[in-house]
């Protein structure tokens, strides 16, 4: 491994080969078939040596096993994230955290243990300068295309300037990886006119406003999938919610469908299509699409992905690590911060 | 109008014939509708006497004129609440809310402005004793049937006790209202494991958990409509996010499957079953079914309705206050909290 740090040399990504419900197997199989998709980034993985050349044998993939870092332990995902980071310093989580810290790497991608994954990225990799809180992001399908909405989970009780960071961080996001020139940003809140949110949404509202960002003001719940707005910010605590009801309303849809075939065999013939095209049309809400999440404001590249993820899933977060990295997108964050660090 | 506030004696309910954007037209067409059907209690009309006489006249409606309460004043969608039911003393919002003080009515119904709703009813009819913060909770659809949410908007920055007032409000209600025996209470939360929510929720947790209410522990925003899980409690910042979020789906989904059908004829063809087929899978979506939600926690029964309520959301929302006063929730509720002061 080289250890230069210059955004332009070759992307260096380490896939976590034992992270996921479905690890190495689909780990091992999605990050090696985005590898031979491009070719122009190194990959590797980290883990169990042994297992890892099992699932490449028996798969018949084609990949050096020079490139494989062997760890020892592996966090599990019923594992207390921060006591596993510290009582396994050889599992892979750990280590990959820790070849990024010491410039050995670019991009850390895992399916594992989310907590331990954030606690790694953000206790070994370290914040970038002026980031009080990392934060991370979901894609929301949307009317117009799609909304980036933060804070989904990194944090909860946050604070107004935690807020004001994941706009700033969003906007660079949404601006580099969404291809939006001058994303608009939007705060999460009861109602559109200033003074409808809680406490903490209320004084980042003048955070936001008196920034140049370009904030819209407050948004209400409903905006997130009907409204122009490229950046919804809010607490992780209802952004986590939000997230998570956004990704049920598949199955209430089907049950509901379902339901009102009962009613007669035209109406189930017709549910029968409905289902078809609805599942066609939902696929913007699958996650499996998108690939993980990563999580913006540490000093590097890391991306956390779903326990269940397909070998596409991770193929999808193994190119998404690819593509932050040529848009030097941790320095384009480093720098956002820093100019209004200087501001405020 | 008699005074008794005998639970036994007829119901009357008032309803704010000047509330709402198409009032008073839809308002007084829905709630005659709702009198004729049962006719089992007595239904006022509150507002302007000559334009409530007129909407009966050219709709050909059967009812007593005596029926009808004068009140000159019309508080606005537009106008800020508090200050509105001080400046229009003589407005339909304020008397309806001081006639059911004055025990002349048991249930006040309005689809006008909804803070100036709120206001009246909590200021003017007063809490019940124990309640530190009434609440509107929500029917969402459900795999397993229906959930009831509080909070889903009559306040933010609950405290922990305010959780558990809902907990115990929510609890009488889908009991008396939903038929439930023994409903289940999940407070919502990042994760299902203690201590995953945020401060307030994580101290609403213990107050819970030492209660006889039958609580299941943390839920998941996913949970909300894939649980079965009867009653879920969270702030009210949080809950008129994932109300208005969730009413905006189907908007979303129409864009989607839209975005399908310019992909081929068949496709077309496909689609336009789907949206017939989903519109009624989505009824049960559609808060004009509902009619209002009822806000918990206050002296008398109050019903708030949508601004563009149709007369059939009215009709609903006057069936829902008569049905509220047979099974007398406001003495339920006010026992239930009762007990509870006792304890704590």
């Amino acid at each position: 491994m080289s250890e230069s740090k210059d955004k332009n040399s070759e992307c260096r990504i380490i896939v976590d080969a034992m992270g996921g419900d479905y690890a190495p197997q689909n780990i091992v199989t999605g990050a090696i078939e985005a590898y031979h998709e491009k070719e122009d980034f190194q990959l590797f993985l980290i883990g169990r040596k042994e297992e890892i050349l099992s699932v490449i044998k028996s798969n018949q993939l084609s990949f050096d096993e020079k490139y494989i870092v062997h760890a020892d332990q592996i966090i599990e995902m019923s594992d207390s994230p921060t006591s596993a980071i510290k009582s396994k310093p050889d599992s892979s989580i750990v280590k990959g955290a820790q070849l990024v810290r010491d410039g050995k790497a670019d991009a850390f991608v895992s399916a594992g243990n989310t907590g331990a994954m954030m606690s790694a990225s953000t206790l070994i990799m370290g914040r970038i300068p002026g980031v009080g809180r990392p934060t991370i992001g979901a894609e929301m399908p949307n009317v117009y295309g799609k909304c980036y909405l933060y804070d989904v989970g990194a944090g909860k009780d946050a604070r107004p300037s935690h807020l004001f960071e994941y706009a700033v961080m969003g906007t660079i996001y949404a601006k580099e990886m969404g291809g939006i020139t001058n994303p608009t940003v939007g705060l999460l809140s009861m109602g559109e006119e200033e003074g409808k949110g809680n406490e903490v949404s209320n004084d980042a509202f003048d955070l936001l406003k008196n920034s140049n960002l370009n904030f819209i003001g407050n948004v209400e719940g409903r905006d997130i999938l009907t409204k122009h707005v490229d950046v919804v910010v809010c607490d992780g605590f209802v952004g986590n919610i939000i997230l998570k009801f956004g990704e049920s309303v598949p199955k209430l849809l089907k049950q509901l469908l379902t339901n009102t075939a009962e009613e007669s065999f035209f109406d189930k013939l017709k549910v029968g299509i409905s289902k078809g095209s609805l599942k066609k049309a939902l696929k913007s809400l699958d996650y499996q699409e998108h690939g993980g999440v990563p999580l913006l404001g540490v000093n590097g590249i890391s991306i956390i992905g779903h326990g269940s993820s397909s070998p596409k899933a991770i193929k999808n977060m193994v190119l998404k690590a690819r593509e932050m990295h040529r848009k030097d997108l941790v320095n384009k964050i480093e720098n956002s911060i820093k100019q209004y660090s200087k501001k405020n």
